[in-house]
């Protein structure tokens, strides 16, 4: 464990809930777990809590380690722990494993009651305002009736945005990071090809691969390896990877020979061995559905009318997944209502990844936003 | 056929080359053949021979129809025909089917004379160097010692940059559409993607699918609709499909919701039906292997010193395969080699696909280029 441990070895937990969940596509969940993890104290009055949402393929683990042999921490750990933005000797920080992933929530490799056998492809869609009801219900069961803030990345932004709008006076504070109001045809095409990998791969037994002791390895691995594509900037990989090759030579035929493909491969791997091939599939139906504005006659401004919490929303120049433009749409919504709303668009090379990074003016900017008063 | 029916019908050639081929992977073709269309009549000094290149999955089928019931002309039949911008009442006009393709010409399903059974992997990599010698040969064949332009989008522009290069005596003009002087990692990355689709689908069989009476569709079909993104811009795609779904409600299940996935699913499935999967791992090798300023110290103007065609190079505005960037770096190199060059940039939503639109001012500025003397 490297000396500037953050918040140190950390425990999941998990909460049980027996209030059915009524879920957007109109099935019910009868009974369901959430796991989440915390790090630093909640106060007496409740008011120094900080929700994380996360992105398309994290989970609660945000920070710390579970062990002193840990390889890595958690997923935004550079972020959250005792004097860094998201400052865990002020603030009370949950971050949940949504419902139908693969951490410890309950979701598709859960066991389904009514059979007896895991869920697989009978797991409900799950969208981002069944995610949203279910953090709430977690809120309440932690004493916590209102969010100091409620922070999100990419997927994890939409969240806090949705916590804006459903429960505005449960978020003093929002902080929508490289996301956007909803997904554009080229997003749900990238989608769209990643399921299709999942789905056409012969392990994936119509999603009962569980029940077949088979993992759809072929299918998850290249939709992964889709995702890094569109998470690194085109300059980005060429400041990285360029067109180093693994050999001096070409080699004339079709193994590793660029870096970019070597590093695609290992993503890839690494993903297979540690993500649920229903789960992908969900988190990207939950993106594509994403849209609040639909219901308020495809205007933005419209839905976000009931938000009062204060918005940060933090865009980056090379992120072509959710580019700069998109969070514009949000930011000028918000005006067009008057909210409270500092925007930044950051200078990074590195794409979409650049919210998970340590970026100086960007760190600086979320904790000065969740020091000033809301 | 419409009654604008352009070159009419048409019939494709082959020509057998008996003498060996060496190819920049050390491996040597003993015979070969090239399948090729003409459009128009070769004049009595062969000087208004124009050749046209082919894209990743182009074939030498570029203008015409083989039949009054095909319900497609050839790829750039809006281009080439009488009065069009490559006018077959004055041109003598050439399109071949790549080495290594699989529309007539001896690629991985052409049968191997060593073994009497079909090359699948075992056929050699091509370059885009090695095209060019072979049209070379068949310019030979045909009695043109010098084109009076070379023509070419996309990897098209590629071999005709490298034609400028290589023989800058037998080429007049070269017309270098939606290219780039060598893949970014991100092009490469997605070639990676498409390779690994392709060649983890089980039914690949080491390539040697043929011999199984079998067809890694899955894999092709995934590289296709990956393709079909890098075609289309974001901006382009929205115009055209935006968020438009099939049926009013969310479905919220598996099936084509979004009118952009099935778009993908269809050109997927097309593509299967007439494209070999090796000549696609083939193809897209010869794109991350082009590097014409490897050779010169990575020096693009320092390779392209020999040439002495005039040059046209255009560009699109919403192509981010090849962006008017990449372009640009073509047209930097030859005015530091003080070469003749016009270069154009035209705003279009269509994305790479862009090169094979009639866009007004891109065929005009097309036909221009060839009238002007050289």
């Amino acid at each position: 464990m490297p000396m500037d441990d953050g918040v140190g070895l950390v425990q999941a937990q998990t909460l049980h809930f027996d209030q059915p969940l009524s879920l957007e596509c109109d099935a019910t969940l009868p009974a369901y777990d959430l796991a989440y993890e915390t790090y630093g104290s909640l106060n007496a009055d409740a008011s120094n809590a900080i929700l994380i949402c996360h992105a398309l393929s994290g989970d609660h683990h945000a920070a710390g380690r579970y062990s002193p042999e840990d390889r890595k921490p958690g997923w935004w750990d550079n972020c959250i722990g005792p004097g860094r933005p998201i400052d865990t000797n002020r603030y009370f920080v949950v971050c949940s494993n949504n419902l139908g992933g693969c951490g410890g929530s309950t979701g598709p490799a859960s066991t389904n009651p009514a059979t007896s056998r895991p869920w697989g492809p009978d797991f409900p869609m799950v969208t981002v305002g069944d995610w949203v009801r279910s953090q709430a219900r977690l809120a309440e069961a932690l004493g916590i009736s209102c969010w100091h803030a409620v922070i999100g990345g990419s997927l994890g932004g939409m969240q806090a945005l949705e916590w804006s709008i459903r429960y505005p006076d449960r978020i003093r504070r929002a902080v929508v990071v490289a996301a956007a109001p909803k997904l554009s045809a080229q997003n749900i095409a990238f989608n769209e090809i990643a399921r299709h990998a999942i789905r056409s791969d012969p392990r994936f037994h119509d999603g009962r691969y569980l029940e077949h002791d088979a993992v759809p390895g072929v299918g998850l691995r290249l939709a992964r390896m889709l995702g890094h594509i569109t998470y690194l900037s085109d300059d980005g990989m060429r400041a990285r990877f360029g067109r180093d090759r693994r050999a001096d030579q070409a080699r004339f035929n079709f193994d590793v020979e660029f870096e970019i493909e070597s590093y695609l491969r290992y993503q890839g791997e690494s993903f297979v061995n540690r993500f649920d091939a229903n789960t992908y599939l969900l988190m990207t139906k939950a993106l594509d559905y994403f849209d609040p504005a639909q219901a308020a006659g495809d205007d933005l401004a419209a839905a976000l009318a009931p938000a009062s919490a204060r918005f940060l929303v933090v865009a980056f120049s090379s992120d072509w997944r959710f580019s700069p433009k998109r969070s514009r749409e949000i930011v000028q919504a918000l005006l067009a209502n008057k909210k409270q709303v500092s925007y930044l668009e950051i200078e990074s090379d590195f794409g979409h990844d650049a919210f998970l990074m340590p970026i100086p003016l960007y760190h600086r900017a979320l904790s000065g936003f969740l020091e000033a008063p809301a």
